[in-house]
């Protein structure tokens, strides 16, 4: 007999979420070198780690035998000096994807439901049916958050609705007024989850004033990371940013230590690395058109992308991605999105990304 | 309006946990040199972290800016090389505390119950009242478990027994028989879990053959951490040993990044510094020799513990609290677990016990 049975059925029917193979992983399935390998796969930033933050790292391992602090004083501090907010709007999770998960837990349940778009991040999906409350998936346009259809699709039982703006995987953006737009039409009993995890890669002009409407809609939760464009990947921290009361909830919802000591001391030192920053947004860019030109020369179509990615359209993406595999370069399949045509390249260093457009062209020449 | 009404009762209920203060807290409030302040309060190994794992963990420096790998490969082999698992018995958690959250998560929903003692380990009533569960708590005998009584308080919608062996904050222990016969007469469709977390400090006739009875009841998890004997604590790193069935289901519900890199390999490096694992005991030992003398000596009542920490008590707790505070030393006082007369020290360092016993014979005397 096994247990198993014994778990509620929305449990038992989750799908497990699919990450990027990890270097070592193809290294052990293909026999490959690890250092010949390419991974170009999680979104993640080529350039390692912000110096700010290992040198706050290495300062900080002296005493990880003791608890993280479980307030995390020091990293909201400035995280609420840097953005202009205030200490008790901020949530901290173990990567963005905790933070997401937090906001599920806290405020849906069995009988309430959650709304988000067809071909957004597959955390949402995951997040709600883990908690037991019904998934209402929002048929896209163009690859992006069709937000009047979300508008409309809003129940009386929906709690959250999820937006990721720019949208992984597609790489979709939704315009500052367009999002203003959408959230001044929302309910305001429904928490609008605004996930920016690749803001930072957005020109100025295109970035929402998303913190600063935190004053005016007490049902915003705006959500960031240091995984993306702060480098911090491996050492798992991101935030929330919404109203007092609703940060507050999250916080007893929330493990008591769920942020560690090394990632709360290189988050202080991450936001404190603007050079960093700065040179991951121009390597970002310039890799950006490296990528797209050779799609283009190779009459690929792709989906113009604001973040660190592109998602492209190929006949058999299972065959090319293997391909992508056997020659140790690692991309991400979309078949899990229902995208069973189109690959995810990471933006990388450029020379990454020419051994991604090499393969690409002895496959296709 | 706030937005905190949509949330669930339950939800709203929750009292959050409430940790040891961190030095620097302590240091901020009182102005205290942080160098002079004696941390007592989290039962933290006080030899801090094993010299194998720092080394493991600088290695593991470069490649923070990837993702940890989600299934944690070379950790979930050390484990299961060394206690004799296979990996699909295996999941790992950002602190066991992720792991005893995953378990109430994949197995309780609204309409069913979890079994815990009184003064048990506080996360069991959160994670438990956190998704909407019914808490059944059974009073303790002696401070321990009453494992009779928690049989019998069993119902037909119970999915979870939850026995902390030793028992945090109570230093109680179960001995290997009475939880053999426990695990022989609980239903098999209850999951029974049971958190090691203090394990390491015990004698070997007095721990449990815990990871061997998993053969035997397909009900059974066992639940250990890093964060004690092995010196992690700032790391965040856990896991569960169970049923493969079991095992599955709840890696589905795990966050896949939920357990960062550096954790992952100072854990696989901690793993293998037995000289470590046995020095942290036998500090404990004359530690735990050398406060309780000490309580004795001073008339104050102790609950002989089998953890690295022991329960003692007082008069008014919380003005003999605020008084340690004042000099620099923080305990654990238990009011939220119901002890209000009662205060928790960790063993520490010779010289740190020492300080401790100092400030309690001046006030005392």
């Amino acid at each position: 007999m096994s247990l198993s049975r014994i778990a509620p059925d929305y449990i038992r029917a989750i799908a497990p979420y699919i990450p990027g193979k990890p270097v070592s992983e193809l290294a052990r399935e293909f026999g490959l070198a690890e250092e010949s390998i390419v991974k170009l796969a999680s979104n993640e930033n080529p350039l390692g780690l912000p110096p700010k933050a290992r040198t706050a790292l290495e300062a900080a391992v002296g005493e990880l035998a003791r608890y993280p602090d479980g307030n995390a004083f020091d990293l909201k501090s400035a995280i609420a000096a840097k953005f202009g907010l205030a200490q008790n709007q901020l949530v901290l999770g173990n990567g963005s994807n905790d933070v997401l998960e937090l906001a599920a837990r806290t405020f849906l349940a069995p009988g309430t439901s959650a709304v988000f778009s067809e071909y957004a991040f597959a955390v949402y999906p995951l997040a709600v049916q883990a908690v037991g409350a019904t998934p209402i998936e929002v048929k896209a346009r163009d690859y992006g958050h069709d937000l009047d259809a979300m508008l409309a699709a809003i129940r009386p039982d929906t709690r959250i609705v999820f937006i990721a703006n720019p949208n992984n995987p597609t790489g979709t953006l939704a315009k500052p007024g367009a999002l203003l737009e959408f959230l001044e039409a929302v309910p305001e009993s429904v928490l609008v989850v605004l996930d920016e995890a690749y803001t930072e890669f957005l020109p100025r002009e295109l970035a929402s004033d998303s913190f600063g409407w935190l004053k005016r809609f007490p049902n915003l939760l705006v959500s960031r990371t240091f995984s993306k464009a702060y480098g911090l990947a491996g050492l798992r921290v991101g935030f929330a940013a919404a109203h007092p009361d609703v940060a507050e909830l999250m916080n007893r919802v929330r493990q008591p230590f769920n942020v560690n000591s090394l990632a709360q001391a290189a988050a202080c030192g991450a936001l404190a690395d603007d050079e960093f920053l700065a040179e991951s947004v121009r390597v970002n860019s310039e890799g950006m058109k490296q990528i797209t030109d050779a799609l283009e020369r190779l009459g690929l179509p792709y989906i113009p992308s604001y973040g660190n990615f592109v998602t492209f359209h190929v006949g058999d993406a299972k065959a090319l991605n293997l391909h992508f595999l056997k020659n140790g370069v690692i991309v991400r399949p979309l078949a899990s999105y229902n995208m069973p045509n189109s690959l995810r390249v990471s933006i990388g260093l450029p020379e990454e990304n020419a051994r991604f457009i090499e393969v690409l062209e002895a496959v296709l020449g």
